[in-house]
């Protein structure tokens, strides 16, 4: 008979034993497991601990029976299916946090809720706790859902600020006008003076703190007439850039709240005549993939999207096992290539 | 007062009310409402049209806590969740059973699982009752699900025959081997007798079936040595054609197994400056969009998508509700465009 290098001769580690590798009573470890609230932050990191260096395995199915838990959380887009596949961001979102999740043997579960059908049927189905807690996708403040996740005491985390609920649900976003003001800044250095907005939907976050950062990096050069409205869509910053060219009023740069309608608008650009950049400068947002495969390769803030989705998973399983509302800001990075 | 069109003075209709209309007991129109099992035929769609007629809503509520049941089902893609995003027959199919599940007012729940990991979590989550059953969208035969889904006794469809299970799970497909005898005639009465394919995997009814309508179509003019085998990406209808121009060997016309490889061919062919159609014809299969999008656009045999997506509703709702194993298969259309 060998020795198993932990020394407990083959046999799998018990809870007996992770308790005294961490140095407290049977019923910590088993509080902890089980999820419970009343655990010191120093005991649950000394059995978490334990945990690891005597290699013991929780079982799933026994957990979940004694918690009520599902170990698994949804991934909530309250947009059309549509554009769960017409914007990169989502996609990118989806795999990223999938991956996550696996890290904790968790289940992902996509849900889409665009219709007042859907979003019935979703309220019905994360009411009756199929769930341990929801992932807020949506661009939009006013999430439909949201009332009735607030009710139901789902633990919650939005992607992006929860403008108006950020007393009530965690989010995890990139610090949206510092951005910004970084390629506006970017923008004025390469010498453009007359600097266009292809602004997001002021009632989300993208809408709202992006076009503050640019106002205040642009300070007396900013134009409120150059500031142009998109709802993100590709087809938008394609009208946006329009109705610019249409007005006749003088830029040599734009910046779009997003890299869609970064796209869209060097579509209509390039449909005037108008070269990029020699002529008009075109900046984007995101780095979702599309902006490096562009025509030309768009220059961008890039979103750490890796870092934004495990600290999505982080935040929500943390919530889950009874820890605090938690608000994360990640800094994003200039990406410098040909369109500006 | 009022009085409604349907005479009941504005008030809900009852069960009774059902039964009588439906001419049957109190206690059949419960047993049909509660999805139980030992109902006639008869007496089911009896009550189904009285529901009908009498404006009976079913509170999916209390129906739930009846049953047992979620009002759920999972869409359940057993591979990588690039897949979702490369092969728009998957967003397709997405689009519309979620559309078909509203109808239903039952919740579509989007289970990937491409790695064991993740194989291992959905597992546990569908073993757990969270769905009342399931869709399986995988193109591969082994869906490595299979067996556990089969010991939970969970109502299944698959998307294409389930090969080596046809006892066990329903499905609804296309008529693989009579489509492809369609497209190949169709190139044949061309005029092209050199015609090569590129396969798909033999594990999937893609690979297997079309390959066998191609080969019978062909008769004598069937040369194995211009079948070429890919695995639906983009990238491997590439791999194969620059394969079948390595070859040296002659061939006028090729018919992918589906639109993705096509576009892969249509690309190692502009490479290789052989232009489509006038040196080599080049035919698709699924016409998920890509199809009409694509220069030159394809000529591809037409899936049914909206209705194949509702009869994997419908067959799955009925199994849900007790109904029996059926295997439905649909006729496709011959798509003539540009490519050949």
């Amino acid at each position: 008979m060998t020795t198993s290098p932990g020394g407990s001769g083959g046999r799998k580690p018990t809870i007996r034993e992770v308790a005294k590798a961490a140095g407290v009573s049977y019923a910590t470890v088993s509080r902890v497991m089980n999820g419970a609230n009343w655990v010191s932050p120093q005991a649950r990191s000394a059995v978490e601990e334990a945990i690891r260096t005597t290699g013991y395995k929780v079982n799933a199915h026994a957990r979940s029976l004694a918690t009520g838990r599902t170990d698994s959380v949804a991934f909530l887009l309250t947009e059309e299916y549509q554009l769960l596949f017409a914007d990169p961001t989502f996609s990118l979102l989806l795999r990223d946090i999938a991956e996550a999740m696996a890290e904790h043997s968790m289940t992902l579960v996509l849900l889409v809720a665009g219709t007042q059908r859907e979003r019935e049927s979703v309220e019905r189905y994360l009411s009756a706790g199929h769930v341990d807690g929801v992932m807020l996708i949506s661009s939009h403040e006013q999430d439909p859902l949201l009332p009735s996740l607030l009710d139901h005491k789902l633990p919650l985390v939005a992607c992006g600020l929860p403008l108006g609920h950020e007393t009530a649900v965690s989010s995890v976003s990139v610090d949206e006008s510092g951005s910004a003001r970084t390629m506006t800044e970017y923008l004025l250095g390469r010498g453009h003076q007359r600097i266009a907005m292809i602004a997001g939907p002021p009632d989300t976050p993208g809408g709202h703190f992006r076009l503050e950062g640019f106002r205040e990096a642009m300070g007396d050069h900013f134009d409120p007439d150059l500031v142009v409205q998109g709802d993100y869509s590709r087809a938008s910053g394609r009208r946006a850039m329009g109705e610019l060219l249409a007005s006749g009023r003088d830029f040599d740069a734009v910046f779009a709240a997003n890299d869609l309608m970064a796209v869209g608008a060097i579509g209509a650009l390039d449909a005037a005549g108008v070269a990029v950049p020699a002529d008009v400068a075109v900046a984007g947002f995101d780095d979702s993939g599309l902006a490096a495969r562009n025509h030309p390769p768009l220059t961008t803030m890039r979103q750490p999207w890796k870092t934004l989705s495990q600290q999505m998973v982080e935040v929500l399983v943390a919530l889950i096992r009874g820890g605090e509302l938690r608000h994360v800001t990640l800094p994003t990075e200039l990406v410098v290539r040909e369109s500006a």
